[in-house]
């Protein structure tokens, strides 16, 4: 590293801070900076500052937003009868893109995970009670991940949500479409199995 | 990507123009930078500016520097009457690593690429015709890569430092430390196979 000079060494270092890039992939990086125009490099350098200084969270789903409100909250053809939990804002931008879901979410920022330390109060759980509370919603379909963080969240959410008035739905579990079963974990299968879909029925 | 904020969305297309980050790796790399403190996203975007603004290139060999002739350049411990002649200051950096070289370098900043239309006047090889005029040099050691445009740009540099009193090498091609016979290529063997070195001699 010694063989740049050290305005680069420092480019490099806090390159490789960013998940999976490492010193190799860093060094990359920086050189391409390097060689690219100024206008590249002065817009890359401005809208990381950009995306700091701008983006808060929605003041209602704890989305992303520039301001106040996000854009799926204020649209008035969305269902705000329906809320979609979910845990990061990139599962938000996940479902959108599925073009699945025409209600209003709610984004915890996280899932229950005691080896991590992160309790209730450390996510948006509190926001989402009031939100129930406040009425107008029916139901609240909750789409943490599948993993353990994720199914722990839910059951969680699942007993606090008993005492309102409101359908409490699961997103489902089983083979991705498209999938192959003899690559598929057993738990996915059995669980896939377990929750088997009638298609036609004799009587 | 709409269903991110456009300033996010900004940032995701500038991450994705950098080499070997699609959208994807580059929606990744901006969330992020957006859950990172400030100091490290400010640290980041003040240092790809830093980078730009001061480095310049080695008056002397064309390697990176940020100020005149670069540290190489100004050691008076090196040997500066063997000149290394590499493609670009990565090659640099990874001879350095490799503690190898101790004389100086002369970085090409490119190889001869009919091609991509790269030719001599496109190279800094004008500039090494002259630091050989001057006098004081041996030997030129040609380290470009060993690919097509590497050898080629190799050859034509031996074709011009005919006339001059020095004495021109090319690194060695061979079978890699550490490497495994039955993944190298059927060149590469054959290169190394004709260059084979005598160990033992029994007159």
């Amino acid at each position: 590293m010694e063989f740049y000079p050290p305005s680069l060494v420092r480019l490099i270092k806090h390159l490789s801070k960013l998940p999976g890039i490492g010193q190799k992939t860093a060094t990359r990086l920086a050189l391409h900076i390097l060689r690219s125009s100024d206008e590249d490099a002065k817009a890359l350098s401005e809208s990381i500052l950009e995306v700091k200084n701008k983006i808060r969270f929605c003041s209602k789903c704890f989305g992303l937003s520039e301001a106040g409100p996000c854009r799926i909250c204020l649209n008035k053809n969305r269902d705000h009868t329906i809320v979609c939990v979910v845990e990061h804002p990139s599962d938000l931008a996940a479902l959108e893109k599925s073009g699945a879901f025409k209600g209003v979410y709610h984004v915890l920022h996280g899932a229950l995970s005691p080896m991590n330390g992160i309790g209730p109060d450390d996510l948006r759980i509190k926001e989402l009670i009031e939100r129930v509370k406040q009425g107008g919603i029916e139901e609240v379909a909750l789409a943490t991940n599948t993993n353990v963080e994720g199914e722990s969240t839910a059951s969680y959410l699942v007993q606090l949500l008993k005492g309102y008035p409101v359908r409490v739905t699961r997103i489902a579990t089983g083979v991705p479409v498209g999938g192959d079963l003899k690559y598929l974990d057993e738990v996915t299968l059995r669980r896939a199995m377990e929750r088997r879909e009638s298609r036609f029925c004799r009587d």
